[in-house]
């Protein structure tokens, strides 16, 4: 039998949160958590209309989770989100020790990689699923932004 | 004349923070914000409290400054915090561009200096200020914590 909740799935789901916060002008970076196929935290990037440097995605996610757990770890628990996540979120993700990560498009310039921060050892992690889609929806932004200023 | 708010002044105010979460059973960290001499922002480590991992000090002390502020980003801001930042709160001090950072112990296994997280260009650093007290107020924490168990 064919499971419908694979990682396409959830991913799709992160991205339907980045269109919503490319909706309000926000930079287009959606999340979600998962626990045996269930959802139990969505969230999208809320920087500008917080006023909040710390309102990234996966930031809000993390809290939301260990909301629905009572719990501050993030055991058995699947983040997926739009863009490669940069150090205060990976930093956080640490401290969660969350099992898995599945990021769409790399972040060259601000990712966690390339900035060197450290994930827990239980944390296995990918990228690159339905990269093409996250990145297509980020440059849009930024090219419209540009050509609003 | 002798300006009373000194670094030292603001850093017991960032002790009493500190002594704040022993009172409530955290792991001991306090932070204020400082502008022009004027404290904007007070917190201590919640993380077992509200059951979230991102409920340092710091990151709780970013969101009420910049609300206060009315704007993201720190400029002309201090953080004075009893311990050195973590990557996730250091990662949190990028995105502000705090214009400086003093703290007072050093963490030597997961501060943001040996973990190699790298804060904004912006950003001037210092550690050692009252340490002392810093680490003692820690180290009591975990050797009452350890005889609990």
């Amino acid at each position: 039998m064919i499971n419908p909740f694979d990682d396409t799935y959830f991913m799709k789901k992160a991205l339907e949160e980045a269109q919503a916060a490319y909706n309000k002008g926000e930079v287009p970076v959606g999340a979600v958590i998962v626990i045996k196929d269930r959802i139990i935290a969505r969230a999208h990037n809320l920087t500008e209309q917080l006023n909040d440097v710390t309102a990234h995605a996966e930031m809000q996610a993390i809290t939301s989770a260990a909301n629905f757990l009572g719990g501050k770890y993030l055991e058995n628990c699947t983040l997926y989100v739009t863009l490669e996540p940069c150090q205060m979120c990976a930093g956080a993700l640490y401290w969660s020790q969350i099992s898995k990560i599945v990021y769409a498009a790399k972040d060259v310039k601000r990712g966690f990689t390339v900035m060197g921060t450290t994930l827990h050892p239980k944390t296995k992690i990918s990228g690159g699923l339905l990269e093409k889609e996250a990145s297509e929806l980020l440059k849009r932004f930024f090219i419209e932004k540009r050509n609003l200023n």
